[in-house]
This record gives structure tokens, sequence and C-alpha cells, in this order.
């Protein structure tokens, strides 16, 4: 039987307020058994951009991955967020360390093609190169990996790569070791039928329920590439995918009575 | 018999240009066997400390590192330049890692005791302390560790450590385990009899020269704690220590003809 493996995702919501911050660490480092932790930079990391006269690149109404950018990303989630989230698990007794796709060459990716928009250091992950032999060289001597949301390409460049997809890249990866459940914290307690209603969470979706909700319009946008990743880790051979708010998931983390299951 | 570890420090003078890094990392990473960088910041703290509105903060000649500062030098040591070297590492097939003291608890330090002046956010290391079980297992993989100049307290915070302090540190640390070299590399070809003279390079330094080049005033200021650090490291165990230019140093590096040797 393969050991179970907590692969756990976090982004502004949880990161932007330290009080949460701090919480929602603690109650991670009480997660018994494998973990890894991935992060994306939350405000922070506009907040420095402001404060360095960087004005954010978009071209139809995509953000662009400049020069400025991926420097101000490496710096604020590869080094502020995530080394202060190492320093802080440390604290509680949990052998974290911070982590980029680079690292170990763990996360090659390449940048993504041009076609009608030149994104700019942005990072495609192909799940099959991911290099899992030094993970699994770390989550067997207790090391809990802490990721922040970059990858490289192997030519010397940071890349810039959304944290959701990491999340999930590294669940289907690693499903070949362990049985991986993959969560997605946000900041709802999951995926509602009402987004007006916190009480209308959706507490299981499987695919023919997944295709009623887009065909009625029940989903709000930001949900919808969550789902579709959860979908694509589950198919790959993730275990199950649970979306909802941070503390409520990791409380209950063995009972999968709270949030949205994906099935 | 013990196998072969260099420990390599690099400053300012080879990070700040792109040029001199690209070809140190180059040199770097054609290194034979275990390897360990350690790296300051340079220039580009002070550059983005500036872009950022932080005035440096000086008490009695004294940097200090206050709540901005560390989060800066952990920005910018911890994540731009770490993680560019690493990226660059890479590139040229080095399985590099990038890592603080943090990260798996490998270097806890203490914040240093207030006495005439509070330094704000610096850690003194206790060699016995370190964490040498991870960066053996790192080491054992073919993984090569390169640290940014950061400690943690164990109460969540990330401390200002000096780089020539951390490799000397890690080289003591480690020479229980390896035959280590370490190397500091810096601006001048070596030590020198006569600091306007590059041709001057002292090709060994024993005790009874170094208390001999004390007597006559004969070194520059920034080169004595290098020398002690040097001195203190083979007391306690390193095998020997070069001082001198990152090139010569690496592409001499089973020769030792170049630089000062400490001994």
């Amino acid at each position: 039987m393969k050991s179970s493996l907590f692969i756990i995702k976090i982004g502004g919501n949880v990161i932007d307020n330290e009080e949460t911050l701090s919480s929602f660490l603690e109650n991670f480092s009480e997660i018994d058994g494998k973990k890894i932790l991935v992060h994306g930079g939350g405000k922070i990391a506009t907040k420095i951009g402001e404060q360095l006269g960087l004005k954010p690149n978009y071209i139809n109404g995509r953000r662009i991955t400049d020069d400025h950018t991926i420097d101000l990303v490496t710096m604020v989630y590869g080094g502020l967020v995530n080394k202060k989230i190492v320093a802080q698990l440390q604290q509680k007794n949990c052998n974290a360390i911070g982590l980029t796709g680079a690292d170990a060459n763990i996360i090659p990716a390449k940048k993504r093609p041009v076609k009608d928009i030149d994104f700019g250091w942005v990072g495609d992950i192909n799940i099959e190169e991911l290099k899992i032999n030094s993970l699994e060289l770390l989550l067997s001597a207790d090391i809990v990996p802490v990721f922040a949301a970059l990858t490289h390409d192997g030519e010397g460049h940071i890349l810039n790569t959304n944290a959701d997809t990491i999340a999930s890249a590294l669940s289907v990866a690693l499903s070949k070791l362990y049985d991986v459940r993959l969560m997605y914290c946000f900041e709802k307690k999951g995926v509602l039928e009402n987004v007006d209603d916190e009480n209308s969470v959706i507490r299981l979706i499987n695919k023919e329920k997944y295709q009623h909700l887009l065909q009625e319009n029940k989903l709000f946008e930001g949900i919808i590439p969550k789902i579709e990743n959860a979908f694509d880790a589950i198919n790959a051979g993730v275990k199950d995918v649970l979306i909802g708010d941070a503390k409520d998931l990791l409380q209950n983390i063995t009972s999968k009575t709270e949030g949205t299951l994906i099935k």
C-alpha cells in the first residue's frame, strides 16, 4: 500500500493576513505524515512592485511577466514569502525546505510559446519531466517541501507558473509513489451553488455534475480552472481533490467532511 | 578515506557583474565531486533598497538589520540572487538547490544579544547546532547546495549572517564527514604583502606569519576577519583554506598554486 501524501495549495487570502497565515501554518504543521505546501504570492508582490515603480503590464487583459516582473516575483515569492513561511514552520517543529521548480531541477518548464500574446517569462509544465526522485529523497527524510510558484526553463531563466498548476502537476507526478490528496485552499468554504451563500457548498462534484453546473452557468469564473485542474489531476492518478477554506480543510483533514470533494 | 568537499564563498565582486558571475558559475559547475556555494548579496540589495525608499541604518558606523532590511535581504539574497544562480547552474548541468539556513533547519542561529549596539536581525551561529544530516543527504545524491547568507532563530525569524562566517561554519561542521577545502573568492589575487601590488600575493600564511603581518600593519582591514575565519576553520578540522580571485582559484582547483593558502 502506498503511504498518504497531502499536497496543499494556498493563495493570497491565506498569505496576505499575518494571523491567518500563522494559524494556517499551525494547522499545516500538525498534519501527520508526508506533506507538501505550494503557495502563490498574494498582494505583497503587487505592493512591492508599486514601491519599485513597476507598472503591471497587460495585453488584452492578460498579465504579462516581463523582465522586471519575473525579478519581482522571484524576489517576493521565491525569497520573502517562501522563506518567511519556512522560518515559521521551523518554529512549529515542521522541518520545511523552501523551493522553486528550479531547485534540484524538480519542475522543469518551457517558456510559453508566443501565439496571439507573448506572456513573457511564463512557464508551462510537462508533468512527465518532473524530477520526483529529489522530492522522494526529501519526503523520505521527513523534510517538508514548500514550493513558491516558480519553475525554470533549463536555459538559465526562472519562469512564473500558476500555483494551482504546480500543485496539480506535483500531485500527478507523485501519485506514482503516494496516495495523493490534493487540497486547494481558497477564500470560500467550497464550490458554491450560489456564490452569495456560503452555506450552499456543493459537497461532491463528479463529471456529470460539473457539466450540469457549467450548462446552468452556476459557477463563478475563478473556480472553473480549479475544477478543471482537479479533474485533470484525478484522471492522471491523484486520489481525490478537496476545494475549500484552509481552516476547515486542515482541521478535518482525515474526515473530508468539509469543502467540495472532486471525484 | 573521506571524500573531498569544496566549499566556495563568493561576494559582490563576482555577483554584481553578469559576465563575471556567468563565467564563475561555468567554472564552478565543472568542479568534479562534491561542492557547496555560499554567496552574499552584492550591490543589488542596496540598489533595490534605495528604490524601495529604505535608508541604510547605521549606529556607530555599524550597519543595522532593521525590520525593513531583513525583508530586503530575504527577498534579494534568498530570492533574486539565489534563484538566479540556481537557474544558471541548472543550465550548466549542475544540480543546484538554493537554500538559506532556515531550510531544513540546516543553520540555526541566535539573534545577536544587545550589548552596546542592537544589530537587529543578525544571527550568530553555534557550529555544534548545524544540522548536517540534511546536507549529507543532498550531497550524497549529487545535489549542490547554494546558500544565501541567511539563517534563522527557530522562533520564526530569518536572520542576516555574514557569508564568510556561514562558509566557515559549514566547512567546520562538514569536516567530520569530508576533507573540506574552503575557498574565499574576493577581488584580489590573494592576501597581498603590498595592497597596491597585485603581484605581491603571499602564497602561504601560517600563524607565525600572520602575527608578523599584524605587527607590521601590513594587512588591509577587510582581509583580517577572513584570515581569522580561516584559522578558526583550520583549528576546527578544515583541511585548508584558499583566499584569492574566483577565476584563478577555480581554474586551478586541484593544484592550489594560486591565491593564498592558509594553514
